[in-house]
């Protein structure tokens, strides 16, 4: 079994859940059966948007960091830091690149026209990934992008209630009626707000797909999201 | 704001449940605002009531690499292996003793006699740290403390259903039938069963105590649980 290097804290709720994600898909009958897990949770990387020198240099020492505490498998679940998986890379371990496994998952729906509720710049490493793959991309337009970061923010500072909760439903919606027949929840907020069942297409969670391919890369088992 | 260093792993889900009640407890607005966690969720401890020497070895060496990836402040959010607590202190940075902060926010609520859910090794730690302080142990006897280990083991297993769930909930009230007046939720898969209105006398949860403790020392301020 392998130790699971986490890069975590962005944001520091979504890691949690994501970590509970992990070890809810892990077959696992006594502790010992568990993924060992370092985690940095580091709610302080400098701003990905408006900071990303910063905030790659940063991202690559946390890397290194937790290379050298024994992480033999990297993964971060955070979409739009994923802008910095190459000085995450260059650390050395395997990383699991999250944009990539869930564009994977979302091409065996059979979907071809694919939404994507992320920030500005996941949804660019979205658009890059499915371009990729001969998908097609489905967008939030005009007021409903600044609609989806409110409700992405309300989370962070710790509302995932009613409001938030019909927000996210809503914009899922619209990306359907705007023609897609699959959705990607391309932001670790996004689980925190919305289940599959809420949708007529099918959501493929980025978080979901991360932790299964997580299980599986360290311990060579696990369904694959 | 001081990292906080985290041993976990005993248990997996325990520890993640942990780190997202010092995050419903730390004051937070954005993501800047938590509290960065280095964590060591490491379910491959050896058992800490088999084979004791080797856990307090492993244990005092993943304080060391805590440390030396730059937690400044430790906590374990288990409370049978504070049996090593002094191969966690030896590691240098603060440590906040569990046992030590539940038994005070035990004293807090004016009880005298104190009733103990945890496992054997928790319960000695217990009764010592309740008798420095002249409170009064009251423990489960018998057939009761095999059941109280099958609701742990329970838990570990994946099962948080009805029926650990009842039987937790039976021992809390066998306690307080047996004259306790306040009941310590002395070990971390305790409160995955067990919420404090099912109880008829307070319940001071162990880990509620340790996540208050950490989110004030590591911030400051926040609540004191």
């Amino acid at each position: 079994m392998k130790t699971l290097g986490i890069l975590g804290g962005m944001g520091p709720v979504a890691t949690t859940a994501f970590m509970a994600r992990v070890q809810a898909l892990t077959p696992a009958k006594r502790d010992e059966d568990h993924i060992r897990m370092l985690v940095d949770l580091n709610p302080h990387v400098p701003n990905r948007h408006t900071a990303p020198e910063a905030a790659g240099r940063m991202l690559g020492e946390m890397a290194v960091r937790l290379r050298e505490a024994g992480a033999e498998v990297l993964a971060m679940p955070c979409n739009t830091a994923h802008a910095h998986a190459d000085a995450i890379r260059a650390a050395g371990p395997p990383f699991i690149d999250m944009i990539a496994a869930t564009v994977e998952a979302a091409a065996r729906t059979g979907a071809t026209r694919i939404g994507v509720l992320a920030t500005p710049g996941g949804e660019t490493l979205y658009a890059e990934a499915l371009a990729t793959t001969g998908l097609q991309i489905v967008r939030l337009e005009g007021a409903d992008r600044e609609a989806f970061m409110t409700a992405v923010f309300a989370v962070k500072a710790g509302d995932d209630g009613a409001g938030p909760r019909g927000e996210m439903r809503r914009l899922a919606a619209v990306l359907v009626e705007a023609g897609a027949d699959a959705v990607i929840a391309g932001c670790t907020e996004v689980p925190l707000l919305l289940r599959a069942e809420e949708l007529s297409a099918p959501l493929v969670d980025s978080a979901e797909v991360l932790a299964a391919a997580c299980v599986a890369a360290c311990r060579g088992s696990g369904s694959e999201g």
